[in-house]
């Protein structure tokens, strides 16, 4: 096989009909070029804080993504073979340029899927390659990014700048210290490098090293994180700590959306329970459930937004997680209840019209019939967007055509990247906008809104919702 | 900004494509005139027995609407701003007139929702308005539809007729004396105004007021309610008074699907213990999946349609139901199960031709997967439109493209506006036709049918079906 | 009303837009000839090992096809009417011809159905009629037909052979003897007729005459299939059985996709009370949840490649099941968990890239939420076409546009027809060529794919990765 060219054609994405995709290179014209809002991921504070050159290809591009790994390992290859380390493990590391090989000779599985069209993104836009890759083209792929990466224009600070990104958000344990925030800001560097609240360490009695947590959570506040007054009393120390390093928002990764409304006594004896060491699984679930109630609450003085992220049954794979360790491409959604679970929540905030609590899911079932009513009712609630293995044109369709009639465009709140994948991040949120953009053009085609106020919703959903919802 | 011109497209909804589009048009002409035949929705039977003038725009459009309050609710604008009343408050009414701004600046809101296609068309082809809605036209559209209000062309009589309605079905409590469709019977006006059997608050026992529901009922029937023998009497002499005003239908809005098999004896106990006052939730949920199973073998005798429309959650805004009553936008859909809920009832009753149950959903979940394939073979159910939440563009295509491959177009039963909007009645079927239409016009460019066929399917679901399924 | 032509128009299905049109043309041109791969169906063996000729249209087409006397069952005609046979009844049988008028009468209800598509192939390019069926014409269709299956063309063999089968599987029991595959092998004919061990008669303990099930899967296998050694022995030699005969996969068509992960003495002890006459429902899915893990294990030794096919609520209707039996249209889909109920099996196989297992739903919320997520990190796993209540365009489409963009076209296995309604085979695999190609051409219309590829990965989903994946 010769070798094919790589192009990302101007229209890719929109709608095919003419006329349709004639408004979509209008409403698109508009949006392409505004800065990035980037108020959910998991970039890493400490490139931007030292702004040291990333290695080579692979541990770029292929070793930390789980959506491209999870891939290959469906098809058979272990993850040994794409550089991925066993715990523990003080092996002979993989050749980085025979890992990239293995991603070259199987790129044809991404066929159809969004990795696909981010990483094309990343070789054409980021890297100027102009042949698809391929078993033949990998070593000429794999030197080419190594190379560059190596130069100035490639450290993480220079790229922030290329992308055109107004404010980033990463996500952090009350645990972390926020030294690499701190160097951020103390560097006269101008990017905005945010941090994002992310307690799970020290809520979940489930998480690995809770007790440890618990008690690196007393030390950092110098309060006594064993006792339920002075563990919410930490919470509120971190939360200001976080709030004064920047952060305008926390987030919440339970297994399920679950809150609870508990009297102080109920809840004090909870704590007591969940904090020895054989905590029932109920109880566990009851105590995540009541502290997304807490943490509501403490929102309500703080302002900090709050974001819920439920349904991942995490490392599904045991065999791989006792391998290889978390996030390794072996978490799997769940049916997820909302109307249900968050009522005891809504029953004490959801009426507060300066709280501001965002939903996500990976049960796609929700939306026309939970999330978009509740959305659609409660001041105090807001949509994020499709998430995760939905975060791909189809995802992002499917959201828009489910979520429209019952919460309108105004109760979401714009895209999420979510990603550790930093150099697709303008890729995704250019996916973002041109579906977008197409599904506006086709209720302007079809009649339903006129073409000025396409536009504008087409502005808000690219920049000032995130902004405005995030207190960005 | 200056003012924006208010247009109703010929084409709107229509698919996108021309040839598609193309054979839309030639569809939709015939079907555009047709009466409406509306066999369920909760306009007010008073309307039409008095024929008094409406009041004023919020009056009529706003404070009405739960669709149009909701979504401004839940952008954080107090109910009590838009004129609804708190429950016993005596204090200073809203000036309508101020109300009505408060929509007006927000109309922004319902971009892309059913609420804004319906309200525009009301606008235009009721009030002759060629501007948007915006704070800048707010009193020109005030005013104007206020004093279109005290002619006597808007008159609900007037309104009847202009809009073309063979026939409208209103919902009634067992306990109503059905005064006003008597009266409207003996006025000489030509209008169909039919009632609909609508026995929750005497067969639900955690229905507010249950037993004096059923002290009235025995009052009203002469039978002892209290006892299951004289219960079921009386809602045998109900229904047969129903039926002699006018009604050919049943209504049933439980929380859930489930129907029961019970025996005599279990059926007995079970309503001494309902008509406690303790009963517990297991005891009601157990009595309404009874009673759905009688009222079916009720229908068997008296030949009256039967509906169910499972599955909402109602209030669950506690603090809004206390503070404004039922109805305040505030029920929500749940997860609904139907393959074995209504095992028992069909058990029963689902192999008699001669019985009609239409099945309603607020969850799509079950269109193709449970909805579909029962009422695909069972030949007593049928197929109500889609519902509430889902009465939209994007939902009624949903609903064809999940029900027709199992069910075909014959197991439904054509449009329900289900709507106290009185005024947006024509918009809603208006919608319904534009989107079957687009449907088949797109079955007939794929070449899966003859455009002579999908005229007669298009006549079908505008109008044949609905007067056949409601036997009007 | 006069005849009407009946016509398959060449670009039938394929989407609207005249650009995407032309591509799925191109696209098709290239599949539509390819030989059909029919890896799991429901054909008769002993249609091709007697190749004795059918005796007429309704026997052939309609007696026999639970889609068709479902839908004409729902609109109030009995089973009998159109030649279904009461069990144990030797009462008159339905003149045929009669049969068949009734289904001319009501063959509207079939508008937007797939069995429509299907039915007008047989029709149009079986038989060569270029009417369309109505009441007109009942008689000149079903003399047609019958006068056709008379001559030598319309043979089971003839068919097979003019319908381009490169190998078709059939499903047996493993109390099958085989005999009609064994009679076809030793014919000298040609054609690949092949079995799939199907062993629900043995391993769900709620099966009808379970306990002389086991009586004769001993008496088979020479052991003692009563003792759990011996069970699973019996398994191990019926399985190798048909192996030798020609069988590449196993099927299991279980109510829901539970597995289990017991120990061997839990195992037996539980064995032992399943194969009591009072078995509990929880103990028998228990079972089969065990069996379906035991199984894995058997196909690691084996190779057998695994299908797994849950989530059917059969013989709903309890009236037709003790009237007609089993298969009479009266099977429901249900909600089905894959995320939980398979863990127990995966844990013990699923990172084996060696194994196959196919999943099937019939319970479409799991396509983007359970299946593709599962499938697009589990080595053992691979994904089943859209099945059943599913299998047709739009039900095609759903499974595409939920399934690529976390499984890929890779962790499919391209279409199976499942049908017993042999003369559709053809017809069935066209329609999904021809919705692959559409969506394929889609792909490639929005610049995400480039047409070489989509002409690769459309040769791979119709025929490619179905002869690859059960190993044909």
């Amino acid at each position: 096989m010769s070798m094919r060219p790589l192009t990302l054609h101007d229209d890719r994405l929109f709608p095919v009909d003419p006329d349709v995709r004639a408004i979509t290179r209008r409403l698109y014209k508009h949006v392409a070029g505004l800065p990035i809002i980037s108020p959910h991921g998991h970039t890493d504070p400490q490139w931007f804080a030292d702004d040291a050159p990333f290695a080579n290809a692979s541990e770029l591009l292929l070793q930390p993504d789980h959506y491209v790994f999870r891939m290959l390992y469906s098809q058979g290859i272990p993850l040994e073979a794409i550089g991925l380390k066993p715990a523990g493990d003080g092996g002979p590391a993989v050749d980085p340029r025979e890992a990239w090989r293995i991603l070259a000779a199987n790129y044809h599985l991404f066929r159809g899927t969004p990795s696909r069209m981010w990483l094309d993104w990343v070789f054409a836009e980021g890297f100027g390659l102009d042949v698809q890759l391929t078993a033949e083209t990998s070593d000429l792929y794999y030197d080419r990014i190594t190379e560059a990466l190596a130069t100035p224009a490639f450290r993480p600070r220079a790229l922030f700048d290329r992308f055109n990104i107004e404010v980033i958000t990463t996500t952090e344990s009350p645990l972390d210290t926020l030294a690499h925030h701190q160097k951020i800001a103390a560097s006269g560097w101008q990017g905005r490098v945010l941090t994002a609240y992310r307690p799970d360490p020290v809520i979940d009695p489930e998480f690995e090293g809770f007790a440890d947590n618990l008690a690196r959570f007393s030390e950092l506040t110098g309060e006594d994180a064993f006792g339920y007054a002075g563990y919410l009393a930490a919470h509120r120390k971190r939360r200001a700590f976080f709030a004064a390093n920047g952060a305008t928002s926390t987030d919440h990764g339970h297994p399920t959306a679950l809150t609870a409304g508990l009297s102080r006594a109920e809840a004090e004896a909870l704590f007591a329970r969940v904090t020895r060491a054989d905590v029932s699984p109920q109880d566990a679930e009851l105590f995540r459930a009541q502290m997304l109630t807490e943490m509501a609450g403490m929102s309500m003085d703080d302002g900090l937004v709050m974001q819920i992220h439920p349904g991942a049954l995490r490392n599904h794979n045991r065999d791989v997680f006792e391998r290889f360790g978390r996030d390794k491409g072996a978490d799997m959604p769940t049916r997820t209840d909302y109307v249900h679970a968050l009522r005891p929540l809504l029953a004490r905030y959801g009426n507060a019209p300066a709280l501001t609590i965002i939903l996500f899911t990976l049960d796609e079932t929700v939306y026309a019939r939970e999330l978009a009513p509740l959305a659609g009712h409660y001041p105090a609630l807001k949509l994020g967007p499709a998430w995760w293995f939905h975060d791909s044109p189809e995802g992002m369709r499917r959201f828009r055509l489910s979520m429209t009639e019952t919460a309108g465009f105004y109760n979401t709140v714009g895209f999420n990247d979510d990603t550790r994948a930093f150099l697709s991040i303008p890729a995704r949120h250019d996916v973002a906008r041109r579906i977008d953009c197409g599904f506006l053009a086709t209720l302007v085609a079809e009649h339903r809104m006129e073409e000025w106020e396409a536009a504008e919703v087409a502005h808000d959903l690219s920049y000032a919702l995130a902004k405005q919802a995030y207190k960005l």
